[in-house]
């Protein structure tokens, strides 16, 4: 069989699975960079605004939003965002993440499971209004994030 | 009474307040508009997702952890980062919201109002694995950020 006869096959085959290449297309390590870092940031976000309310004045609804999108980020896969060749590059600016993250993948599951969790936990708390259990709570998720970048984040503070 | 008197009361107020200084800061500018650019990147990746499968091979669990998130995003009150003094400035980079966006309230509390329900359709939908009707209410959903975009969003692709 010619190479013409083959690519044409291959490109007869691809139009009946109804896909295009396009479509196909995995996204780019550096989008993949790029997102985890933005999904950490709106962490970021929903932490300090959690932090300024179990310490000053509280306000249940902005502390429920806070941590319904904690919860949500923390189940939306982000493990999809560490993917293959992405354990060097540049996102925002250069990954952040160690090369041991991309190494050990049953320490860096369990972790994330914790994370999970009690982001889980503080949702539900959340929704009760009693701020000193969100504080609490919010105490043991924070807990959850400092052992993963103790591990698994470099040190230097770019952001 | 003296200059000094009046400090030291000052001081004394605050301490009994029982804040610090530090607590009562509102975040920065630079941090608001950093976490408003990434919080749509976590919007961009979300839709992407949900694109691909509508488009490909429908996964109902990535849908739907992708819907959620993006429903709670859109519910964590991101008006916050629009807040006086980010109407220009740079987070990650130059911000890409035009300066009608901080004129017009009312416009954008309903362009973001219709954001939030159709977000809030699609996680309900998705829910239920109906990979046609997740399609049909993901075009709607789109539209609403298009709609936005069209109106508040500087068009040159910064990112």
């Amino acid at each position: 069989m010619s190479q013409l006869s083959k690519s044409l096959i291959v490109l007869v085959l691809a139009a009946a699975a109804g896909t295009t290449l396009a479509q196909q297309a995995a996204p780019k390590p550096e989008n993949l960079i790029k997102w985890r870092q933005s999904a950490y940031q709106v962490l970021a976000w929903n932490s300090g605004r959690i932090k300024a309310n179990v310490e000053g004045n509280y306000n249940k609804d902005d502390v429920v939003r806070a941590a319904n999108s904690t919860a949500a980020i923390a189940n939306s896969g982000l493990g999809a965002l560490f993917a293959p060749g992405t354990e060097t590059g540049k996102g925002w600016h250069d990954t952040a993440a160690k090369p041991e993250l991309f190494k050990d993948g049953k320490r860096v599951g369990e972790l994330a499971g914790n994370f999970t969790r009690e982001a889980n936990e503080l949702a539900k708390v959340a929704a009760d209004g009693d701020a000193a259990t969100v504080k609490e709570q919010f105490g043991k998720l924070s807990r959850t994030c400092k052992a993963c970048h103790d591990d698994f984040k470099v040190k230097e503070d770019r952001q």
